[in-house]
């Protein structure tokens, strides 16, 4: 697996899982009807931010992520990323890969810190994955994620410092 | 002192509390240079949100709050607020004032909660007066803030339910 700098052109690829997770509903806090013009304006972004794909050897797009500032002014030195994984290519690694990859990343951009402003509670592979990778729950929005089927969930924020 | 919605018209009565607010980098995570168009951007907002002046007998703008949701999809029953006194005005209810009509407006949208991304810990009137109108502290984000003169501080993320 190798994480490289998406262009517009991985979109195509990107794009049917990206309306596969946004469309269920079950951890993004995007409007599920998220038209493709419009989710590839929130997702390929141009600086600061920036967005990578995983692929595989022969090229194929099993994830990606996204990096940005998350807040600005006094606080742009807190980093946000959003995370997404083909789902036929889950359990491989791949979240983990791009998790670590964003965190060089914002080190390197000279971020003191990542915030994840809405994990889903239920989202739990999600949670323990950023547990590993450091991240601690700072709050949790009390029934702050309407799930299609679980109903009111938590929505956790969580943060590491760099 | 009356509340009403804010017009284009209000921007000019606006713009220099907002503008010194936002220069003096202690409250806001708003760029501190930010300009004035796109700081009417900002603040002036078009439905679902809302944004609001309050006003003296003479209709001398006294400060002004913003409303709209804090997160989409399926979190979008979260609203977000933001609230600017005029430094001449403040210690007189102008903000409690605001923050009930945000209260009121976010429960008559159907919102079920409202949450507050970025209060800076030692914007000590602040926090205060929001824990008086029923919002906890849900979690802080430890040296979220720089400060210009009191360097890294916390950031508070405070919510209450509606």
């Amino acid at each position: 697996m190798r994480i490289r700098a998406a262009t517009a052109d991985d979109w195509p690829a990107i794009w049917p899982f990206f309306h596969r997770i946004v469309a269920a509903g079950e951890t993004y806090t995007y409007p599920r009807d998220l038209g493709e013009e419009e989710g590839r304006e929130w997702w390929l972004l141009e600086p600061p931010g920036h967005t990578v794909v995983a692929v595989d050897d022969e090229e194929t797009v099993l994830g990606s992520a996204k990096m940005n500032p998350n807040h600005l002014g006094p606080a742009s030195h807190i980093a946000g990323a959003g995370f997404m994984v083909a789902p036929g290519h889950s359990g491989q690694g791949v979240g983990r890969a791009l998790g670590e990859y964003a965190l060089e990343w914002a080190r390197r951009e000279g971020y003191r810190a990542m915030q994840f402003n809405a994990v889903v509670e239920t989202n739990t592979r999600a949670v323990a994955l950023w547990r590993s990778l450091g991240f601690e729950i700072i709050g949790t929005l009390p029934e702050g994620f309407r799930h299609p089927e679980k109903g009111y969930v938590g929505l956790h924020i969580m943060y590491r410092r760099l």
